[in-house]
């Protein structure tokens, strides 16, 4: 794919290579300046304009993405959510993501399973000499569809240029800031005995994809990343039953596993699940048996976990799959008094055993 | 300076270099929860409880840093500010500052400018394999007592562990929100003939001190890298002049030159000043010649420009003078009807000459 940045407009200076970035693109003088208002600010404002289905709508004023030092934002919630997220995912374009829509996506589920609507981002960039204009831009792009699928606009942002070795390519920063327009969500520490645990979707598929593609296995042209927006289905968990969950996260790093263990820890009770009810795809099954892995503990970019009252799971389970990024939805285990262990999974017929948590690094930079 | 991080809570696992961060702490499961509960929340939670001098106050709530992925806020301020900035600088100590300082206080400066209260700031870590756990230590003690100073508290933050040779040692990024109390400021398209240019303090005191580092170049243990919050002379500014002001900004990377580029460009006037009164304390001047550098170009960390009113002009530099960080703040010259030239320099007694706008890249990772 080719970058846009081949017409008339060059953000770059004579004696410099005209396809590459180079640190006079980090300087904050002309060469900045030029990179920021022809190349990257022309990519980002396009997700402005965009309306699609799952826009949160935004009660905030839609100020111009500037070039100054701090964007004017306008908010009638008093109640603010507030995230932020380093991107330093190896490689850069995977099977169903890239860094671009990973950035965004990640913030926007952080936002969003925090009970918030997601409003604004912001985007640093953090670029190493030499890297190729045109990968700068498909970044950009994903970027910036990714913002206007799910409503937000990214309104500030930052750039700076290191020289080649002192970073690998380029690493994103986003950070975002989400309005609750009903109350924020009781948190894992309201988790009790009884509660259901359901998961928004299949698991394991970000880690399978970014693995698959570091160790260039090949799989049908279907498979790819979650990488995604919860918030569609977020919302309509919420809509569904507003009083009836205690708490939601999207499994990224560590898994479903480190979210388990971090509720666990939490709200002092034992999370059991039962491994058959928990939706992992052929792929993914293939992919975990090849290298010795277990889906519980892979990377997932777009599901989430949350824990309901169970006097709400079977409406809470019908309203999930509904969406279309909720039709995998599954109740995947109870919480109990806590026993001896604070997670345990039932594996086939078998009793319910600990679920370790992972203390290795199976899987460094897969986000 | 050692860590303090060798009494009995070992943030490590078996097997791990227990001095150094290793992958497993960016893999976000026991090792990461444990590096984050035990040896970063720490550091940063005493940020909150100190009350110092040039606390902005802030209405909002006291969120406590959490584990969670997204911090609760609360403002009853509907206009708010919003900036990013990511922070590469190399070295990580100089005189006067280190990475930590630098990215507190860059981010409170980019909200201050912008005529807002600087409230709160996320903070991400993105982490080198190998890195000494001393030197994060040192790190985040800087953070914590540079937001402390402001009153600003970090809300929300990430870790990321890379391999080693994806980036060298250290990054940061630092976000920020800030609340418009006062109506934002006009911004340099209100800019007029016969508005006076006033710079809060001496330039080049940053640049010089990160070149004079990387070259084992001594000067007097006094010198230093202007690095600090510009809030209160920005406040004090407000105070004293409140509807007279144009526009401020901190002259951070690209230096002087590089904010009158800019804000000739937006107010389509002709920016002069006048050598002889632009500050320049001797150690900068010296390096200067040394390195065969202009100061203008230079950048800064803690010092800002501002365009007034010609009638506040006095008033205003009165104001700054009185601030302990502005007692060198002087008028350095006038907007002028657009001439040839967007920004111009009158040197010693001669005529107005072109101030041209640095392409190069003098001093790549500066900030």
């Amino acid at each position: 794919m080719n970058s846009s940045f081949s017409g008339a407009a060059c953000p770059l200076e004579a004696g410099v290579d005209e396809e590459r970035v180079s640190l006079a693109h980090g300087e904050g003088a002309r060469a900045s300046r030029r990179l920021l208002t022809e190349f990257i600010l022309p990519r980002l404002q396009g997700a402005r304009t965009s309306m699609l289905p799952f826009s949160p709508g935004g009660t905030g004023s839609a100020p111009t993405l500037q070039i100054r030092d701090a964007a004017e934002l306008m908010t009638h919630h008093p109640q603010l959510a507030f995230c932020t997220d380093s991107h330093t995912i190896t490689p850069l374009f995977f099977p169903g993501g890239d860094l671009g829509t990973l950035s965004v996506y990640g913030t926007v589920n952080d936002l969003a399973v925090a009970g918030a609507v997601p409003i604004w981002l912001s985007l640093s960039l953090i670029l190493e000499e030499g890297l190729p204009l045109s990968v700068l831009g498909r970044i950009l792009d994903s970027c910036a569809s990714s913002a206007a699928e799910c409503g937000v606009q990214i309104v500030t942002g930052d750039t700076k240029v290191v020289p080649r070795g002192a970073v690998d390519a380029i690493f994103l920063n986003t950070s975002g800031i989400g309005e609750f327009r009903s109350p924020p969500l009781p948190g894992p520490t309201a988790i009790q005995p009884g509660d259901q645990i359901l998961v928004s979707g299949d698991v394991g598929r970000h880690g399978t994809a970014v693995l698959s593609e570091r160790n260039g296995l090949q799989w049908s042209a279907e498979f790819g990343s979650d990488c995604g927006s919860v918030y569609p289905a977020v919302q309509a968990l919420r809509r569904a039953v507003p009083g009836g969950i205690r708490c939601m996260r999207d499994a990224t790093r560590g898994g479903v596993s480190a979210v388990l263990h971090e509720w666990a820890m939490e709200c002092e009770q034992t999370l059991n699940i039962r491994e058959s009810e928990v939706p992992v795809c052929d792929v993914v099954r293939g992919a975990c048996e090849l290298f010795g892995i277990d889906p519980l503990y892979l990377a997932n970019e777009g599901t989430f976990l949350a824990v309901v009252q169970a006097d709400v799971a079977a409406t809470a389970l019908t309203a999930l799959r509904e969406c279309p990024q909720g039709r995998n939805a599954t109740c995947i285990g109870e919480v109990q008094p806590r026993g001896i262990c604070p997670v345990t999974v039932t594996r086939g017929y078998g009793k319910a055993r600990p679920l370790d948590e992972p203390t290795g690094a199976p899987l460094p930079r897969i986000c």
